[in-house]
């Protein structure tokens, strides 16, 4: 779809994607902590999480090869009559579909099965893969820009792969968690951004072939980065100082409660004494 | 041999190896297991599956370099005669050459010598390695359609080949292990694919310079990378359902025939219990 | 700033980190090892250190950014007037913005809060990164050796971001930090090369088409790598025999300030004894 | 030195090399199995060969570079007089540095000197990428199968640079340094093989633009990497055979005299059977 919108429809599920992780997985890394004293609910709860989350990418996976098949002047399943119909939405078709495949997996590896550990890491990279690999078949024969931005796009997608691929082998390590959210918020921005300058929405067209705007495009993709490690910074540390607040509310909650029944029995408050030190 | 049989007869080993594997290696896994508990014959039957696909490897090698040097239009192991003779048949042996040899490194690994550990899965990957390699400088000069398919069948050997040498650090990891097999079978239908393109059974030929056909073929390469992940997820699944069925009816049959023998001996009641403790 | 003092001025940086590192971690590692016997006040010392390291990486990149915008011929924080202002200011400014970021993420690691492990290193790699993603798209259209001469500090460069990826993963490896340290030097040198050879002092212009000139930089670039390793060497021998030297005559003195209040406290001795098997 | 003995000497040097390793490192392997019984002075010798080898590589390094440096043609000692003087001879003199530097590095490691882990291979493999590094700039500008020709023996030279780099953090990896032996090899006979083409002994010229040629040399280097691993697989198996039989004779031998000398102490008879156990 080559127009505003159909930039913006993924960028926006790679930044809402980006956006979500930032907040999940710092907040699963303090649960884990937590676990060893009490709410065992709350690991059950981070597997539904990411359950819904795998089913979530299955269902938007979905209407986005739906958007793409029968959209007014899309292919409406028709793949060949004498020429190839709309190969560029059989593309993104097949892109979605990978994603999927990624959702797929993720709701495997969260089911009792003896899914392959690393399986929902996997598929994603893969997703991620196939994404740069049939972008990279796409852009050429088009004017210098388009095809700058576009590879441009690349290293933010095959950096995503590779990352992710480590994630098989080095699981829940913070920093490639963080990582992978940050250049996932990068793509969506930068689908927005490759939207705003190949259809301005003022209708000023850019020069395609300046060397100057490529120039800052080149320049403005690390600021993209900058500004998606300073929002991943930000949540992480919003999501620290609040669970931190929530925890000492909530500690101090229990310890209320905790001297209204006091003197009755040892070993819960035994066990209690053992949660705060650890929360300490 | 540039015709369709040609392509047909290694994609229908590559195909056959990978289908094979994604057979063998779940129920290795599952045999591993297992292996704790009783039915210590297994793991030897599982090694002599090693040592039999081995010497297949090193059989089906030779009958290639065979084929390659003895069909009627074939070099008959003349290499130089003023100048070289029909040098495309070489290349194709010495790429069996190098699957016999990762043969006869399984073999070897199989066997009580002081093999150096991970030397079978460094022979294959240097087998895929050859084989990308040779393919590499194998395809200039010809029509962009032929150049990008055979670049395609790259995608899949090199991504083998990085996969496999990864195996030599990584030993009996489940997701390497099902990677391989895909790639494997990737590998096996892109040739057969290749053969459909290139020499049409229909006797329609393919325009070999439509921007549109490479497009296609692109996008079809993925497809096939996402049948080949399904088929071993299939096979993957009944795999681990036909063992587990197998073995709750097998441990039915064992409690029938423990009730026959009961108050007898205790040491071997105990040996039981720990066993059904494992299996469930 | 193409000028000489422009390749001087970022040349000077890279040298003075490579120099203080090639101090900083053999001296680290030499106390680590001591820890265990006494002195708990020096990885104290060791991590002021590395906050006022990184303190100073900030303060370092401010004053960069700051010359770049507000020299007599720079932007003055005007990036679009119906051209853009500046761009190579622009980049460099942006440059230097990413290893402020570094300066900042090394001061958060050596904080109190929870920063996943190995964000120092990695946002230096990104710096590094950035640093050679944006001097790639810099060098196009120039003359053969402008093009070559640069080219060559990316090898500087990308290899530096590879092995500071590395250290993300393998803390406390003293290779990587001498490889490090090693390539922060060349780099500092090949600045101050590029600027003799692009603006030489002496007013003779280099011919920049000259192969023989391009064949005698890329020998000259081995020779800087070869120059750094050993002043790196030096380094590390001189800060061994040093610390060794400084700790045999504190040893000495401990000894005699020992025998003169021996007979008191048989605990204390016991300690020192221990400290001095540790030591040996 | 461009003639047939110019690549004749540092070929001989890196099929020295390799055969050698060949042959060290599963000696090495065997002795370290057999320390934990006895024959606590082998340890002792193999570090001792080590320190020789490093001895050998300066002493070859030095005569390699006072070699391109002296002979009639070369520069003298000269660089620049109004033109480079003889950049090739230097090039090639500075290659010779990194692997004096290499064995500088192998002397250090064997001292009691507290060097970096794994810097005696480190510095193997920045001696390799070097010599990589300056042939890839080396090759421009010749006739087609010179440069193809001079690709190959990069091939082997970046995979032998990528291997050692590995067994930086992968130490004592038997498999890793029969890769590496086998590279040496395969450098070693290709060099050899660059001297046979293009200058050969008969007389012949071959043709340096023909397509043919350039096919056979592709192919021809995937038989020389297999004649390599073929070797290095022999003289890991006499090496293993020979040690096997010595070692048995050695213990008939011992036993021999342990019946001479029975019934005198019983501590010295436990200390042999524990032997024989981890012997066999």
């Amino acid at each position: 779809m080559a127009n505003f919108k159909g930039h913006a429809l993924p960028g926006s599920f790679f930044l809402l994607f980006g956006l979500w992780w930032s907040v999940k997985y710092p907040l699963q890394h303090i649960w884990k902590k937590r676990q060893h004293g009490r709410r065992q609910d709350l690991p059950l709860l981070s597997n539904k999480i990411d359950l819904i989350e795998g089913i979530i990418k299955v269902f938007f996976a979905f209407v986005g090869i739906m958007a793409e098949q029968f959209v007014p002047d899309g292919p409406h399943a028709h793949l060949y009559n004498g020429d190839w119909v709309k190969l560029m939405n059989w593309q993104h078709s097949t892109m979605y579909l990978f994603y999927g495949i990624s959702g797929i997996a993720d709701v495997l590896s969260m089911s009792p099965l003896p899914v392959p550990a690393g399986l929902d890491r996997f598929a994603l990279s893969l997703a991620l893969f196939i994404e740069g690999f049939l972008f990279y078949f796409h852009v050429h024969n088009r004017p210098a820009l388009d095809q700058h931005i576009h590879s441009l796009l690349l290293v933010a997608v095959f950096s995503g792969s590779a990352s992710t691929m480590l994630e098989v082998f080095m699981r829940d390590n913070s920093l490639l968690e963080l990582i992978r959210s940050s250049l996932a918020i990068v793509q969506g921005t930068w689908f927005y951004q490759i939207g705003f300058v190949l259809f301005p929405l003022n209708g000023e067209d850019w020069d395609l072939e300046s060397h100057g705007n490529i120039m800052f495009v080149t320049m403005c993709f690390c600021w993209h980065i900058a500004v998606a490690f300073l929002i991943v910074g930000i949540n992480y540390t919003v999501v620290w100082w609040t669970t931190k607040k929530f925890g000492e509310r909530h500690k101090a909650n229990t310890e209320i409660s905790l001297r209204k029944t006091t003197y009755t029995d040892s070993s819960s408050q035994k066990a209690l004494l053992q949660e705060s030190d650890e929360e300490s």
